[in-house]
């Protein structure tokens, strides 16, 4: 079956041209204008619209068992739910219990996301550590496609890496070829705080934000980037939520350091004023972590992205609705963490990237695709039209609208953080390998027929890694006779 | 004619992966394996190396009439050497004498440039200011392929600046979607310290760094970039020497700012000892401006090009030979300014950059052709091989070691800034206009076969600029009655 | 006559103790306990609360004549507003016409300022140049205790100093040991926005802050540090408005600069919401250059006076009428620029500083009076309670509370910016010149009461000044037969 | 007895003047000029020399018991070695092993103290945690002087703190108004090196700073900061030898948090070279922690003092003989850490700092004496030339010189970092406790003459801290019927 994109403006990272969009099975067979189509080709009107990569969602928890509940959103409905927005691939977290087997996590995983209706990849989480965590690293590398491994710095006496555990794993991330990327909170203060707020009687979700002040996020993030830049390992670290964590990538990057930097949809746009709401639902389902912060924080998010220092934006997708959230009624430490958002992310960042100047059309298809591609080393069959990548493409209308609420949406959850948000500029089609999912309200999504991605390890920034191995390569110095 | 460069690794800026180019006519026709080759084509085996597009230098001054004399390099033999190093594009500049007629010196660089043996096009310099300015700006971006205007912040006296041409040259600039540049150097400070240092009697080559602290060229910058702020125009900074002025790019690109920065291959590797020589001649052929710097300036500048706060290397390239640098025997201001560098950016960037891990590949690609590509707005015709794009290329042969000497190199120069650096790295074939223009020793360039590149307005950044206009335009407030 | 302060808390900047302060004449004769009072020695009872030196404010401009008309508050008025605000000396401003003889304005201003009330002395703006003015700064320094010379980069087409008379101005005061300061905002690129709003339609007060935009502040403070860099002099920069400037003073401080920052109460307080009311009086009352700024300019600006990257606290108290304001009321670049706060300096700096834990009450008297009376080379006569200092002196009342009103206060403007705050913390006594002037409510100052101060040149940054000229002397490198 | 100080030019941090000193028994009767001197007065002739506070080192290490060894210099021959060179008072260690009752080790080293010549006080360290330390830390500051805790963040295995004791510790200190310090090293990467470089067979001195890299101080230095702001505690970092510190320390101040930084005259003075030596000794004779470090480092710790980012200076004064190093001959962890320089101190900081003008005299005393006082809560009985204050005094010519050497020098080491350096500018006289103890090359200090120092809690920065936690103390939301 091919599938004509015809009349659009193809919108990649690296530059705009009007083209046409050739499609045969799941790939691109080509991009131009005056395209040979065989007979038959089904043809969409493009009309003028821009025509660019399926988003790329690199954080998201479908179906997380987490803090005694389990994510409300399962792969099909997430996934759909994705499509509707623009998303066509995302990549999710295997979380091992401390002492699990990583391996049995692994296959876990992969069986419940068997019924995701887009690609989709996973980050392994390394939990504890012990000589079969580290071979298991290997095989998962080696025979599973797995290419990044996740570190949570918070959540003490459950899944939190002390400082031994990060230099072991991310020591071992080295030899693989595969990227180390963490959760930067200190989990001894957050747990200090916590204990101290509770025992000050402060149990509302607004003791949630007040036990996890920036600073916490900012200590972490410079903590993970040292530790990186001691042992020469490439560093991401996912869910960037304040200026602190942002100086710290700033200033290592600024270094010479390669430093990766994600960004929530949410924590650029919504501030911290929603837990102090006296609604507590309201107040609960902005819980998650890092939490949403003061103002000024999604200022210098912003412009985190415009300067490159930020690469990649996601969602953290991790959906409770009201009855789960309401497990932490009388004790905030016991609210599940999670906000949802992979439907919205494209639209609001458009909205409020492209609309308002600070990005570039290109630039928007770089921090929603391009550049988790690269970086993840999936690129180019993701992230980018061209001849041979997959066929995961939005037709993109810059002058419609659409108002983001709960009532509307397709994610598998009772609230949404953008709720009342008009947005301009959203997908009118979205076509994942090559198959039309969604098309102007109409979904079209297939349980199961999205696809697992291996991910090879040592992507080309490895180059330079090893090169600066060898450069700076540790040097005895030559003594005659020693002491004395 | 086609021609196939076969068995290579085309790097590109975005990626790399093992393919064959094919290239018919001047443009490539395919990139990939498994390619459709017409009978009778030229087959060039790439051999495992590595096949980029040709440089671009967006900064050179051949043929210059400057200090009272003729830069000895000319458009061909100039561009033969760039040739030969590996550099398929220049960009070189026009600038009227003040009062002179903008057009008119247009047209004298373009009978100058027709001799050049490969593609080149022409900032041209604002060097006053009147109505017919204003004018013959729009002319040459409307009919002449310009799109960016070049402001001497220094030479007091002669081209350079105040505020007032600034501000009018930016405001008209914006209007018309070209791009400033700026040579960043407070024109003021350096007359008042030349005086001085003249007049203490410190007349040698040693004055002019003396003259020219990095200071005034980081203050220069900032002010730039301010008056380019305040007037929401973009702005390119020039051969960039120093930490002053890397830092105020890098401020200003952190706080969203579209500002572009260029480093010379000569102020990433040389460094200010050399005008301490007791050798007249030696130091005086370091001369140019800004001049060469202490060493962790070098180090600095590296680190620019790796944040992506410098994204553009050039050479300046403006060679004046022993007799010409003695103009200026009793009084260093009277020393032309200027160095040679077209035929060798490409082999010290290689080594110096990818050879220590500073950069992959793929950077190299963005810093030697396609950034600047994307900036001035050629890209995809320039700096990346694609269908469709200009048949500039090289194959990169990345064993292959060179030891650079005035007395080999192809340069029209009794003087090598790098003289005696052994590079490993270098083209060992340079493709322009899909002929072959060097081939291991042998070269083929020939006079006029260069073609003079029109460069549109508008690049991309200005979508994101146009909006920012919008949405921070000034208001009036409402007021009944105003005052009293 | 003798006076004693009896049991209060002496605060100084370098510490804070319990201890009685005895007057004779106009000095501090002994600070301790168990002091030796001779008979008939008047005693004041401070009754537990703090002692600490009177406040300096090193900004004002008492009936200056500016724009037209007369700043409405007189020396007289003026100072005895301080008195009761706890000011007990003011630094004002000589004011040339360009081309007006500098000594001719100097005793203009000298015969105004006689009928103070309390001490004072005089800056000196350079508003143009030729010899005259090279001989005036030499004289005034030598014969009239001049110690600072003032230079504005705004103001195009009236007092503004270009670059060439700013390079000449602050060589000459580096001569002479006087230190420069300068009113920083670009006044090229104020003036083109001046035009542009104008010519747009927009002629009311919102105009003026966005004719000011901060950008034109750190453009002009960056340049003023550069310049100043260069010629090797200290720098002193007047009302830091915004985050820009701040940045410049904190980058040039890092680098080892002797740069020094001064902020305004009101910049500290008030921001640029006030300018879209559309109260025409009430946003034309707020009309000053630098403009009232966003709200993180405030926060950034309290920042720097902890750090100490800014050291000294002033109003720029330039007060005009309702009647006066109206001057403008069809074009905002007409309103008189200036606001008043010589009175409510000190307690919205404690409110502010000290109760909110910003500041201890010692570092409230270094930004308050003992930074300033060290940079202006008039400590320990100023800004210190100890033996031989001048007897200025409040008593101030930690838990006492007022409420800031154009109703109440003393100063001769119908207007406050700061209306309506409540602060916690004042001064309940002042004595300046060991005689009370304001006692609870009463106020006791005399016309013609205070006296001119003498400021000696060369304070002792100079030492270290001079020592890095001396390191840092240009060299000549010896050659044999120089060029060829 | 008495004695005057007669003909010089006293040097407070806050001001110069020429003035006499009167010295009645151990303290400062008068500062001025016209003193009335009572009849016996032994008179020392200053000779127009500067009289300054004598220094105060805040980190030294005499006679510590320290890998497996004890470190040569004592209380006595220490305190002597100080007095020669202008140093009057220490600030020693009370280091506990882990699970040691923390008083009985406080009380060991009371006990070895006893013999110093001049005044001495203690830190105490915290190395292990209970609920009896958190006892112990109450009786310290209640009834032995004890305001300051230390804090090791390095020796892994050993005395280091994990972030749990940091945590509780911190938080009992501000508790208490103690001020908390930390050695700031990742020991955790600190380990990981060792054993990776001693696996590679690298096990010389040059193995030590390959080992304990700047960003493993760094990471540990913004750790620690961080956890003082979230727990509101006032943080002092020891020994800051390198940019990543300084820079942790700059950010954190710029941001109004309480944090001091002290720096040694080592790092501001050696560079890393010193260990590629092929001299055994000779290499590890600079073996301590944090290493020396490469140059750019000492450039910008300079600035740090300049700039006020860095407070205070002291030696890390902890000798160890050839033999003692030895003891690491074939492993370089097993060197017994440290370096002397009590007795140069002074005279390399006012070589490098004054004569060179980075620091004025005035300036050059806030460092060396008067900001440690301050902030260790001595001052004024400490730190400043004023009636009331100790006796502590030199007497500083400022022409005369010394040439640094392990063969003159007064410290019980056979070696000196400064070997072979020429400084201008050094003490003839020093008077501790109103006693002679050094004059023109006579010792004369006595065994025990030095008294105990006890330090009050809550110096006056803790003032603003309490307010701040009031200010920003913990709040509920009030809701009504809270979840659903
Ligand atoms: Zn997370
Ligand atoms: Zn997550
Ligand atoms: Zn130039
Ligand atoms: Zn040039
Ligand atoms: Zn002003
Ligand atoms: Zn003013
Ligand atoms: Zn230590
Ligand atoms: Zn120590």
């Amino acid at each position: 079956m091919t599938l004509l994109v015809k009349g659009g403006t193809v919108v990649n990272a690296d530059y705009t041209r009007q083209a046409d969009v050739l499609i045969e099975g799941g790939t691109v067979a080509a991009v131009g204008t005056g395209l040979d189509v065989p007979a038959g080709t089904e043809v969409i009107d493009a009309g003028g619209a821009y025509v660019m990569p399926g988003g790329i969602d690199p954080h998201t928890h479908m179906e997380l068992p987490f803090m005694g509940t389990v994510a409300s959103e399962d792969f099909f409905s997430g996934t759909t739910a994705g499509a509707v927005g623009g998303t066509t691939t995302i990549i999710d977290f295997v979380i091992p219990s401390p002492q699990q087997d990583i391996l049995e996590a692994y296959h876990t995983w992969r069986g419940w996301a068997e019924k995701a209706a887009t690609d989709y990849s996973f980050h392994v989480a390394i939990t504890w550590w012990d000589e079969s965590v580290r071979e298991a690293m290997g095989t998962l590398t080696r025979d599973f496609g797995v290419n990044s491994f996740k570190h949570f710095m918070a959540y003490k006496g459950a899944i939190m890496c002390d400082d031994e555990v990060l230099v072991n794993s991310f020591t071992r991330a080295g030899e693989l070829g595969a990227l180390c990327t963490v959760h930067a909170e200190n989990g001894e203060l957050v747990a200090h705080l916590q204990n101290k707020l509770i025992s000050m009687g402060i149990t509302g979700p607004e003791g949630h934000p007040q036990s996890r002040p920036s600073a916490v996020e900012g200590e972490a993030a410079d903590r993970a980037i040292r530790i990186a830049q001691v042992l020469n390992v490439p560093l991401y670290i996912v869910h960037n939520s304040c200026i602190e964590s942002l100086q710290a990538i700033t200033r290592a990057r600024n270094d010479g350091q390669r430093v990766f930097g994600e960004v929530l949809a949410g924590h650029l746009l919504v501030d911290d004023a929603v837990y102090r709401s006296t609604d507590w639902d309201y107040a609960a389902h902005h819980v998650m972590s890092p939490p949403f912060r003061p103002k000024e924080h999604q200022a210098a998010l912003w412009r985190g992205l415009q300067s490159g220092m930020l690469q990649t934006t996601a969602t953290d997708h991790c959906c409770f609705c009201t009855p789960q959230k309401r497990m932490g009624h009388n004790n905030f430490t016991r609210i599940p963490n999670g906000t949802g958002g992979v439907e919205d992310r494209m639209h609001v960042l458009w909205h409020h990237g492209v609309n308002t100047g600070r990005l570039t059309p290109s630039e928007f298809v770089a921090i929603t695709s391009a550049n988790a591609a690269k970086i993840f080393n999936i690129y180019p069959r993701k992230g980018v039209i061209a001849p041979g990548s997959d066929a995961d493409i939005v037709i993109w209308d810059p002058s419609r609208e659409r108002t983001i609420s709960k009532d509307t949406h397709h994610q598998k959850i009772d609230f949404n953080i953008f709720e009342g948000m008009t947005v301009r500029g959203i997908n009118t089609v979205t076509i994942a390998n090559g198959q039309v999912v969604w098309k102007d309200g109409d979904i079209r999504t297939v349980r199961g027929a999205g696809r697992y991605v291996d991910r090879p390890t040592f992507p080309s920034y490895f180059d330079a890694v090893r090169r600066v191995a060898e450069v700076t390569a540790p040097s005895a110095v030559e003594r005659m006779g020693a002491a004395g």
